[in-house]
């Protein structure tokens, strides 16, 4: 039985390497075609061309790295919640480089034998 | 088959109803006893008695209701995801009633024939 935990976390893995090249392209990639995605400060989003046009522009005001850190992963079928924790490394121009942590929840659909973000949805521990 | 998505309009009514009623225990039950809630502005919490502490902390700061509006569900087995928009309203003491909208992630798990909050992360629209 395939280790949906492991797949997830590899699939992380992928997104914070894209996250830190500036790949916002790449980063649409790991999302499915109608993923919906739930930034704080924003109303909701629909699919892929959405999504890279929000993280290219999370990238353009100083958000360098994203640090993912799953806490629980729970799985049935090609459908998977994860639950976990982020940072996100700041630095806008000529400003100094802080750090905001938070938490997220995705919900993961297996598409073509692969594991995508289908809903993203994330606020910070600090108001 | 079960409508799964009917059966979560039903919790979701009764939980706008406890809401109303500023019934935070009867908010609580309608989490399973091990749901994690992830409110902005707070860190991750646990268990049902957190659930429980942390509305009745959102109820005495002035919310006085919240609506919910279900826009997707997906399920598979004892497992569903809901996509939805919300809209609470604040009144603190002696101020006056405002509207907060945004939306939200809810996991649910099928326990003993009844559909529970497992996981609940939501976020504002407006920063």
């Amino acid at each position: 039985m395939e280790n949906v935990q492991n797949l997830i976390a590899s699939v992380n893995q992928n997104f914070m390497d894209a996250f830190k090249r500036a790949d916002a392209a790449g980063l649409a990639e790991f999302y499915t075609d109608d993923a919906k995605l739930l930034p704080p400060g924003f109303p909701m989003m629909s699919g892929r061309e959405a999504v890279q046009s929000f993280w290219q522009g999370a990238m353009d005001m100083g958000i360098k790295e994203a640090k993912l850190e799953t806490v629980e992963v729970e799985s049935q079928g090609n459908l998977a919640s994860e639950i976990g924790r982020f940072t996100l490394t700041v630095q806008p121009e000529g400003g100094e480089s802080a750090e905001m942590t938070g938490k997220y929840v995705v919900i993961w659909k297996k598409q073509d034998e692969t594991w995508k973000l289908h809903v993203d949805i994330w606020n910070t521990d600090a108001s």
